[in-house]
């Protein structure tokens, strides 16, 4: 004799045309369901199943969707999306020293990292991003920007060796550290990590600060590392080490370490990553446009590097579109290995979330979909002429889908995009308002 | 006295927030409008102006948009649009041998290249694209599909030393290239072009075939060269030269030449394509995703090598999506330079239009925004958050622009999508097609 149950209640039920749950890896799932409570997956099942099984608040169905994690973008400088476009084509030094530094002085404020933020986060979620790895000034006001949205956030501490808008000494940095993490230590959202800028920024008695600290908190310590060629050359010339090799001796090589670029590696560099359990985050778009090199992606991925995936901020990319980068990722992975099989599609998806959300270590939280995690999902519209013939689905996510086909996303089970609409952000006023930082922009006299 | 002249009439006015022309290079307009009539450009004047100088049948007023001319896809195998994402993540000889080959063997037919090229004009369409260069079997259904759907192309006349479903002898692919020639040496849209498949593939006698009657008729040579190293080995083997030094050999290396890949090249060889005229089609992405290397784009065009951008077919790709390819185009060019102002954006988007029309003897026709020329147009709705805050319209375009932001676009003055609807084609219809090819597709059994 069959006993039937009685259906338990959920917030949320969402039926897909495919759930690509990310683990176990290289799965797709048809015509499956994942039903939400507290913010929670509760369970991932076929739909039929489901509809027995659930007596849903909320029922969301997408025949021709592809359900996959929010993809986690572990690299941006999310105010900078104020400065998109604003120079491009210009050797690193000039754009940096004749265009970006200067209009940042002249624009550094909490009003500039509020709006930025709110700018990127209406773009990060109507792009299925659901959390950023945040580095920039001002950590402050990010936490409780992204906070007020809903928005999942590892926002960085910034420390670096000359004074700025944020702090004025080495002290201010670490006592501002201190505090914000004290603020946010226990907030289900957004969490913090030391963010030391770059080797060429920060000197040995910082990172020693940095280490010592983030021992203490257990905090992630999130920094640019071998970006370009220059940067090695002059960390030879003026520490006698390699970057990597100066951060080993200071003992900042190990698993806190989110190490972002990455595009100049030795092969006993890569294999020290795997060893010490180092997270490597590939820009690969960033690296292009500003020519700093090509991350051996591959490389990194089969000696068992965790590999994550960021665009950095928008002025040198010059968007927020982890649909896009992913697939740079991916294609150019190949060319740089020299193997059309390098960093598959289910690799480069698997990048674009857990990978991201284990360099940030959030991975206990969010990154794949499974029971108990944070409902942190987006919904792909696999139904257009462009994704059309669908012979597989994750070759069309990761190969042909443009972020324009997320139709919904969720953060903890909350809904934050419905049918491509935001669901508690105001699209024309954040467009009103990004047009009226571009005059103020336009008015700023620069070199 | 100020003397009025009366109004003259056209067929359709475009109100544009900005004109990029492309012809003169560098030049945005800001508030201009395009006068069409009998599908060409009459005029491009400032907005105001036009009003009073013109009577339309119809105005489209885009204060939002970027006008821009239809981009050229230099380098496409629409049929293969049907076997998009079929197979990926592969080594080169083993997607061909294994796959691409085997597959199209079993669904090559004159349906099979109908109904690609009919998804891939909807694709193209909805991305701003209004002209290809096509290179692919049957070039008859080819010719009088793209011309049923009012779309310009340049239809490459296959020629290859194996028999295949179009043409089973040396004789056969001749007299049907002169045949579908001749059909087509009128026609306003669809013109033709040789295309020996490559070098790999042709051999001397019917290159010497091609060249003669290529210059009889006056027509382009479409070819895939040094696409891989591996080729350019196998030919020192075979022929004890490089491909372009055979191909010298045997007269093609000139004007008429439209080269596609060229990720092998030694110095004197970009001087010679620059010194001879010939156009090179650059096609980033399934050079990246097949791992064939790394087209020099910046040095040849800073060499004055005439520079096209092209998607190559969606089963390398996999879309044909060419703001995508033209920003890929525009910062891979920078770090294979090691020159982060390599391919600048008004550069790339040149390649991506005039590039492309000059590459396939268009540029008489269109290509840019030109009294006399054809209204092949493309509206992009700048408005949106992802191009906010607009600093610069054609960083815009290029670094941050989404196909799906194509709003309007005319071939020959005809609308052909409005308000990102297909004006004359079944969208449903398209995808509902594209369905039961999957599942034909999927019945074959490979390897």
């Amino acid at each position: 004799m069959t006993q039937t149950l009685p259906p338990q209640t959920c917030d949320l039920l969402i039926e897909a045309g495919y759930v690509v749950p990310v683990e176990p890896h290289g799965l797709v799932l048809e015509d499956h369901a994942v039903a939400v409570r507290d913010g929670r997956i509760l369970a991932v099942l076929p739909t039929a199943e489901a509809r027995g099984r659930f007596e849903a608040r909320e029922t969301v169905s997408r025949p021709d969707g592809a359900l996959i994690p929010g993809l986690v973008n572990a690299h941006t400088h999310n105010p900078m999306t104020l400065l998109r476009g604003i120079a491009d084509d210009l050797p690193l030094k000039v754009w940096l020293q004749k265009h970006i530094w200067p209009i940042e002085g002249a624009v550094m404020s909490p009003a500039f990292v509020e709006d930025g933020v709110t700018l990127a986060i209406a773009e990060l979620l109507r792009g299925g991003v659901t959390c950023v790895n945040e580095n920039y000034f001002f950590p402050d006001v990010q936490a409780a920007t992204y906070r007020r949205h809903g928005f999942r956030a590892r926002i960085g501490l910034p420390v670096i060796d000359f004074p700025t808008a944020w702090a004025a000494s080495d002290d201010e940095y670490f006592d501002k550290a201190g505090a914000v993490h004290d603020q946010w230590r226990d907030d289900p959202l957004v969490a913090t990590a030391f963010a030391p800028h770059a080797p060429y920024t920060v000197n040995d008695a910082n990172f020693e600060r940095v280490r010592m600290l983030a021992d203490q908190l257990d905090l992630p310590v999130h920094l640019h590392l071998h970006e370009t060629a220059q940067e090695v050359e002059q960390s030879l010339k003026e520490h006698g080490q390699r970057p990597i090799a100066r951060l080993d001796r200071l003992g900042l090589v190990n698993d806190r370490l989110i190490a972002v670029h990455m595009t100049q590696l030795t092969e006993s560099e890569i294999h020290l990553c795997a060893e010490r359990g180092v997270s490597v985050v590939h820009c690969p778009e960033s690296n292009l446009k500003l020519a700093s090199g090509f991350c051996p992606a591959c490389a990194l991925e089969r000696a068992g590097v965790n590999l994550a995936i960021g665009t950095d901020g928008v002025a040198s990319n010059n968007d927020l579109d982890m649909f896009g980068e992913t697939r740079t990722a991916a294609i150019l992975a190949k060319a740089v290995a020299g193997d059309a099989a390098a960093l598959d599609a289910f690799t480069a998806l698997r990048a674009a979330t857990l990978g991201g959300a284990r360099a940030i270590g959030f991975d206990h939280l969010v990154g794949s979909i499974e029971p108990g995690k944070q409902a942190d999902l987006a919904c792909v519209d696999l139904s257009a002429l462009e994704t059309q013939p669908l012979h597989h689905v994750v070759s069309q996510l990761v190969y042909a889908t443009g972020r324009h086909q997320v139709d919904d996303v969720w953060i903890a089970g909350r809904a934050k995009l419905r049918g491509r609409q935001l669901v508690d952000m105001d699209a024309d006023a954040i467009v009103a308002n990004a047009r009226q930082w571009r005059d103020r922009i336009a008015g700023i006299r620069v070199g």
